[in-house]
């Protein structure tokens, strides 16, 4: 299987294959190493790892005659979305050829009736809603980044809304993907459920490339709600801040976006955008239901957040004050920034039982304050999931020491409290040290197969599996 | 991978595990002639195949235990719940050992912060719902049978309120199995949501015990809703029963159950209840929420179902009227069973996308009057899956032969809709022969991940895989 570090290059099936796929597909195959280096770029600070090749495929058909190139030459082939990854998904350790999906991003079929979508996987979500709007519909999940949906099957996005809609997994209903022997397969008929056989979908979402290119997703898809209401509340303490989250889950206020921001967090994004808020822990909220619906569910939140404590709740289900609520949470990545110019900010993924947030986040808060690591946390605190975000300068060594030894740290953190190092970024690279720790026996089930569908290595080498 | 007709029995190797199981698990190990049966038993026309032995562990170094045994003598082994699956799942073609999950029948954990709890795979639903009344939780999942959960989870059961809260893949967190090799995993940590690495748990759900057994199960839980209310509605035509299905799902009213009944389905119920119901196709629905939620809910539905010329609506928030609206769709077992005294009623699960539904419910109805079949209907509607029951009797070889041909012809219909031979019953050995029709090439990855994970083919085979 291999290590990131120790995979080899096969340099003669490379330029055989280069060649090939060259004479097939013309322009349409670039080895420029501006673009190269543009498809493997990473935002973490593991290095940046070009492919050889970057392919520009137009059609399922197309994407089966590359992998079935690279499969007789044993080449690695790596998917490649819109490049938001976060964990060095889409790099190159050992070489090979990069198949960009940008020119697989039509929308095939829309059923209203079905409440149901087949996309190519290049079509991004952003573009997706837009497509949907006329219809009355919408796909809920929103990682923030507008990324492909290709590449937010392959690692299991989610996002601020999950808490409602549930994750990638719980919204696809079928795959078309090309198996690393070119073969090109559906996992599921269009029907909303099945119990024929082994769920395919499932294991394909989240595999990172690692067993096959998806190259058609059935999405299901939502009725836009008729009211959409967002309410904001500030706590004295982010363990109030979680009580509320919490209290709100278990009496099932069908909350649609529950968003956390801590004092640091809140004083970012005072600072670039002028909102004047309390610097104190703050969550956001959206509701989607009937207009008496989310009027109910709002005063219901209202009366939790007095019980512990919050302040300065307010609610809103117009536009204009939703987005003025929200921005706060919208302008964080820029803002976050601001607070150290020239800095990066890298990105962290726990999740925990909910039960353990306001003990996970108390302790990570802690421990970056103990090593003078500026780091705010958002989190998408209904699933227990919470970015902290150390904004450090990549050019100094020591700094970087620092700051990848609290990502493990954190990363451990989560895993002890029964819960997971990634919660929606996907392991990639960067986070293949923890899988022993998280899974254990287990990994070895992913590995078998792992080696039973891909026998020769050739799907995005170096993810996911720690070496066998 | 071996058909089940042609799976040989490795008679040295049982009688090697028996003698061994005996000396360690004495009495919990059975082979009485009757027990075996018992564990062979299937309520479709396939006939019983009844395992060497039946044992019966207590806890999951046990279940570990009997699996290296039977690993080290190549002897098959099957997991058995209650016996309520419909396909010839527990069925032993080459004999071998059944292992009863009776005796693991603890709740292992409850998490009312996290909403959920961890069982043992021999707990069954209803006494899981009785351990969480006065928590004010429930497990969602109700397939009519009182299931146990791991054989629910085995099979991806679903049934009535999937339409609302998903089906068994939706709502579990974690498993924890034994391999074919004997090692115990666990295959997700207790967070809500992850993405690390292949979704073991979703590949170990609906495996019908041929990849592992299930020895713990992590579910999600629901709080029980502050209200409930129930209605129902008559329609004059199938075809109007589903259109309004379909509306009230595109509306997107968040129906806890709707069932459809056919007239012939409201007949059975009329003679064997004495409801007085009009003899026409009937919708009953559930609406779970606030008391306020809940009217609005009912209401909308009641102006759907009118536009499309239903008549008679009525709706109920009261336990008692709710229990009263609820009958017809609780007697309907029995109740067929009266339409035809003395015939057995063979079950069929046909999903298709809620667009084709009142198509393919018109033709399987006229195919079976064609036929000369009584054949009432109910189905799950809001998913697109529905249950024809042929009412046979099976000491007819004729009329054996009539009703499988039917359900053959009814499970191609679905797979030609882009549906499915099974939305929730399971593969088993009885639908193996529709698994190419349905799924043609995926197949083959099924059968490696099969080979890869039980090499020598000793999890419960001949379900599931047609022969390789």
């Amino acid at each position: 299987m291999g290590h990131a570090d120790t995979l080899e290059r096969n340099e003669t099936g490379i330029a055989t294959v280069i060649a090939s796929l060259t004479q097939r597909f013309g322009d349409r195959l670039q080895t420029g190493r501006a673009i190269r280096d543009q498809h493997g770029h990473t935002t973490t600070w593991l290095e940046t790892q070009a492919p050889d090749a970057v392919v520009f495929p137009e059609t399922t058909e197309e994407v089966a005659e590359i992998v079935r190139t690279c499969a007789a030459h044993k080449v690695p082939v790596i998917a490649f979305g819109v490049g938001s990854s976060l964990e060095g998904h889409v790099n190159a350790p050992a070489g090979g050829i990069c198949v960009d999906f940008n020119r697989m991003n039509r929308i095939l079929a829309v059923h209203p009736e079905d409440l149901d979508v087949v996309v190519q996987p290049g079509v991004t979500r952003e573009d997706l809603n837009v497509a949907l709007r006329d219809k009355g519909l919408f796909f809920p999940i929103d990682p923030g980044a507008n990324a492909s949906l290709g590449g937010m099957a392959a690692t299991r996005a989610s996002g601020t809304n999950a808490v409602r809609y549930g994750t990638m997994k719980d919204n696809i209903i079928a795959l078309e993907a090309v198996m690393p022997d070119g073969t090109i397969i559906r996992t599921a008929q269009r029907a909303k459920k099945t119990s024929a056989g082994y769920d395919l979908t499932r294991l394909l979402v989240g595999s990172e490339g690692t067993l096959g290119l998806i190259t058609a997703i059935t999405l299901r898809l939502q009725g836009i709600p008729e009211a959409i209401s967002a309410a904001r509340c500030s706590f004295p303490t982010l363990d109030a801040a979680c009580q509320a989250a919490m209290m709100a889950i278990q009496y099932g206020i069908p909350v649609a976006r529950m968003e956390l921001m801590d004092a640091m967090a809140v004083k970012a994004v005072n600072l670039y955008s002028k909102l004047g808020l309390p610097e104190e822990p703050l969550l956001l909220l959206e509701f989607h239901g009937s207009t008496a619906g989310v009027a109910e569910q709002a005063e219901s939140f209202g009366m939790i957040s007095e019980e512990v404590g919050g302040t300065g709740f307010e609610w809103t289900t117009s536009t204009e004050e939703r987005n003025r609520l929200w921005k706060a949470r919208h302008d964080f990545y820029w803002a976050s920034l601001q607070l150290r110019p020239g800095a990066s900010a890298v990105a962290t993924d726990a999740c925990v039982p909910i039960s353990r947030l306001a003990e996970c986040v108390a302790l990570a808060v802690a421990k970056a304050d103990e090593l003078g690591i500026l780091c705010p946390v958002v989190g998408h605190v209904g699933d227990g999931n919470f970015h902290m975000s150390p904004l450090i300068d990549k050019s100094d060594p020591a700094e970087l020491e620092k700051a990848e030894g609290y990502v493990a740290w954190l990363a451990k953190l989560a895993i002890s409290m029964d819960g997971t190092c990634t919660g929606e970024h996907g392991i990639g690279q960067g986070k293949r040290k923890y899988m022993e720790q998280e899974l254990g026996p287990a990994i070895r089930y992913m590995q078998a197969i792992k080696a039973a569908i891909d026998p020769d290595n050739i799907m995005n080498p170096g993810k996911i599996l720690p070496p066998a």
